[in-house]
């Protein structure tokens, strides 16, 4: 930290992206990528995209922004496009949570809203998940705050029904509820179609997991339109041009391709329950995950040792030190292949401890 | 705007980018983007990336960090790069400026500077240009605030030199003084060299002009390393995956063309001035433009007229309604055609109104 850096972030702590090791080749389940390639359709818009980079992107993304609304049909105006989903809550951050309007979130959740709440310098408030790390809607009724929920939640995978989540809509009606789904398209149902009943509602997506492009940095959010307005004054008044052109052309691609899509999602679905039931066949305990990810704990093993061992054995998993959750690991579902890799190096872990 | 906006928006006035426009091709002379595509190593190093987005980007982009430090003669901890060059300068606007700091910059600059003060809710104090447009160094000294200066300036085209910015520097050693070398490739001197003797001077450079890449979306900052640190705590609690993957490797490619690059930034300048030697023929004056632009006025058009007869024609330049400059148009460095349509179309529009 330098002496010139304001004294507002004196206390900052930046969120922490799971590890991405350059020194060996892991089995990668700890950042829930997708273990697909893009679809052709992307790397062919792309790559066309690339040879006229010397031109600026269009700042609206008009094309990318139509075709987003044909797919959840809704109007180009209740759209915005970002860079990456992150970007979104941000601009939901710094337009609606202030002094007198804090952010609301679980205290079991997406570890970024309360770095984001930090950069802001806005109050926050947790709500603690029940025992069973769901959410109990009646605790965020007439919350006071801009309510974020992640649907399904992050590390857990467990959802909420479009119709709790219309509940919490209803009972707080002066104040925006942002519900972020990125990764409901595993399982999940997505409350979009409701924005066309609730002025409060702002929902965001991404297309990092379900359509295999976390390195393109593409997200966006849907709402009515004043809110995509309000987040709009924001985008033009940080970076106007925050999708590039390649990335705009990309996403167009991905939702041409709905059948790629459609099975991709499907094979996770597949591998997804096949892992889980291999791991409770090896006694774990795991929460019923509507993502590309489980949330696992064993009597056998601790969390913490878990990961260890099998990053030694070249299998990377995520593990969060934080309460309450320090028992569990987070497994990205991969392939076939890897998942069998996978439940292959915990069963012999499981028998080296016994 | 919503109801739900907070208050701290409510006069926000986002950046209006040049105009974009769709509805029929024009002679593009009005966002300062390049005439020439990008290299065909960025071409293939971005098409390569978008066969692997289904994984995260590094959030470091270590590679082409280190490709910028090797290029520039720096430490990779003295480079951050960024989702355009304004991400950086926003990133600089957070992290420096703030109640008891305010910004400093020009009457006559960058319009976006204005803007991240308004969104970052901090105050802002503008030093008129002199008369000729120029920047006098000593309106600078002791300015009591971060002081943002685009070198060479924008619109106006006029450099300042390294000695002169050097003067900046130590007369304001309790702040720190961004830099913003946008259009320095096309014949003005940067003052990168200087980051290792000053800790207050933090420079801003993108891939948008001299490397064909405005669409790629590339900026970066160079910083002794506590700035760069500074700024990376900030980036990692907005966005820590602000460079896709195929925009990082686009930089690479853009940074080994150095033939490349160089013959470009030798034909836009040569293009520059022989446009500057048309219009001086034709009676205009013109500021002394280091820049891939010009900037020029005439006795027998203003400068409002100018581009709407130019844009009539086909031809699309920039205007700014802005006090002090509306006699102006800015003009961009295209190619030599289409300079000579450009020239031709001028000619035509003198001769019609005389």
């Amino acid at each position: 930290m330098s002496k010139f850096l304001s004294e507002k972030y004196a206390s900052l702590t930046p969120y922490t992206p799971g590890e991405q090791p350059k020194e060996r080749k892991y089995v990668k389940l700890n950042t829930n990528e997708s273990p697909f390639p893009p679809s052709p359709l992307v790397i062919k818009r792309a790559s066309e995209a690339s040879k006229v980079l010397q031109l600026y992107s269009d700042p609206d993304s008009s094309v990318l922004t139509g075709t987003l609304a044909r797919f959840y049909d809704v109007k180009r105006s209740e759209v915005l496009v970002t860079n990456g989903s992150d970007e979104a809550l941000n601009f939901a951050f710094m337009a609606y949570c202030d002094q007198k309007t804090p952010a609301v979130f679980a205290d079991i959740t997406y570890g970024f809203y309360k770095v984001f709440a930090l950069v802001n310098n806005v109050p926050y408030r947790t709500i603690p998940l029940n025992e069973n790390f769901g959410i109990n809607i009646c605790d965020y009724f007439g919350a006071k705050g801009t309510i974020f929920i992640a649907n399904p939640n992050a590390p857990t995978g467990i959802a909420l029904s479009v119709e709790e989540i219309e509940q919490i809509l209803i009972k707080n009606p002066d104040n925006v509820v942002v519900i972020d789904e990125a990764y409901v398209d595993f399982g999940a149902r997505s409350v979009v179609p409701l924005i066309k009943k609730y002025d409060n509602l702002l929902v965001t997506q991404t297309f990092s997991k379900s359509r295999s492009m976390a390195g393109a940095r593409l997200g966006y959010a849907i709402g009515c339109e004043k809110l995509i307005s309000d987040l709009n004054s924001i985008k033009y008044s940080v970076n106007p041009y925050n999708v590039n052109r390649m990335t705009s052309e990309a996403g167009i691609g991905a939702l041409e391709d709905k059948d790629y899509f459609e099975n991709n999602c499907a094979q996770i679905i597949e591998n997804r329950e096949w892992t889980k039931a291999q791991l409770e066949n090896l006694g774990f305990e795991l929460t019923n995950s509507l993502t590309n990810f489980l949330f696992a704990r064993s009597d056998a093993i601790d969390g913490g040792t878990l990961y260890e061992k099998l990053k030694q054995r070249g299998v990377l998993v995520r593990h969060f030190s934080q309460n309450r959750i320090s028992d569990y690991v987070r497994i990205t579902i991969g392939s076939v292949e890897e998942m069998n890799i996978l439940v292959e190096n915990i069963k012999e872990i499981l028998e080296e401890s016994l």
